[in-house]
């Protein structure tokens, strides 16, 4: 067996890197430069044609997408716990994962790179002010789903067990930094990060892709 | 057992609605009329309070989201097959899930609805233009896979079954034509489309949903 997890600091690979390092998993990290177009180049397009991290190989096997490599690392390593076994427990969590992956994530994406999706100067600074918004009423509701946690007594966003809602989250809160969301705003989520960013395994990955969590006010 | 499906006409929605019906689920159709606004009524929020469809409701239980419940749906209804039993096999049919639900399904939203990522005019139609012309490239994109199942014998997007990415194809394909994209641009993808939904449960949910497949030019 021969893992690799191709990655950006601080982008949404963040979830099977943490992943990864919770299953104490033996994988060959590779970072991939987006700031020099490297996820554009022949040999990586040759790997993932859409030229986005994550990507994982397992044994030649390259899979993609988040929800993907998350069901593909659950199976891996079923004692990770990564998600629940029973089935509507395991539904629920996917259930906020796919909400995570296809509206909280590209929400951000909307202020991060406008350009994906107008070219005028003004179009892209009215997406950007509009979905900065947004993601602060995303990051409102993720805070609620880590109060709802807490008061009922679990550690984690998906149950007893470290799994992709909690790195997702970290991710999530770590851009509305970039998108001017102070995290202090968000006191039950930012309490749940900081929590889940001190586990070692977590720790590691954090260290390996060298990020800060609190990005506020730092561009 | 008692089980519902919120829905709304050539929506999204149309993945459960057509598993169900594959499934020979006894299910009671729910018609949510978004032009009318019904999804923000307050009875729809108490439901889903991100007053989207789809909602399917179990025994009580509230899913939402496309990957939860065809995740739940395959669990309930086993023998129809609708995600691969094999781990591998399994991530792949969800590697294109999560695909078309995060990054083809949020396209054509910008060609639908401009005014949710801004509220300018000229922002808008800058949007809709460039989202509109994106879309044909993933259009692209699904009909290549089309082409490969049908070189590799296989009957379905997913396999041997029909499933999701069937489902989900139809009515990505069938959104092309309202971006203005000729479905006959897309041969393989509206060869399997057809043969899809001449499937007997496929064409029930086409008749309850009163769709027509080819709508371009006819707005």
């Amino acid at each position: 067996m021969t893992l690799k997890l191709y990655y950006a600091p601080g982008a949404c690979s963040f979830v099977p890197h943490a992943l990864l390092e919770a299953a104490g998993a033996t994988f060959e990290p590779v970072l991939v430069k987006l700031h020099k177009g490297e996820q554009q180049s022949a040999q990586y397009l040759s790997l993932n044609p859409r030229g986005q991290v994550p990507v994982l190989v397992d044994d030649g096997e390259v899979i993609t997408q988040i929800l993907a490599i998350v069901t593909w690392l659950d199976h891996r390593f079923p004692q990770a716990g990564f998600l629940p076994r029973e089935p509507l427990e395991r539904v629920r969590v996917l259930e906020t994962l796919a909400w995570m992956n296809n509206t909280a994530h590209p929400t951000f994406t909307h202020v991060f790179m406008p350009h994906k999706f107008a070219a005028g100067p003004e179009a892209q600074a009215e997406i950007k002010a509009q979905a900065a918004s947004a993601f602060g009423a995303i990051l409102g509701e993720i805070d609620a789903m880590a109060s709802r946690a807490a008061e009922s007594g679990r550690a984690f966003l998906g149950g007893a067990s470290f799994g992709p809602l909690d790195a997702y989250a970290l991710t999530l809160l770590r851009w509305g930094g970039f998108a001017g969301h102070d995290p202090q705003r968000f006191p039950a989520l930012w309490a749940h990060v900081q929590r889940v960013a001190a586990l070692p395994p977590v720790a590691r990955a954090i260290e390996r892709e060298r990020l800060q969590l609190n990005v506020f006010g730092k561009l």
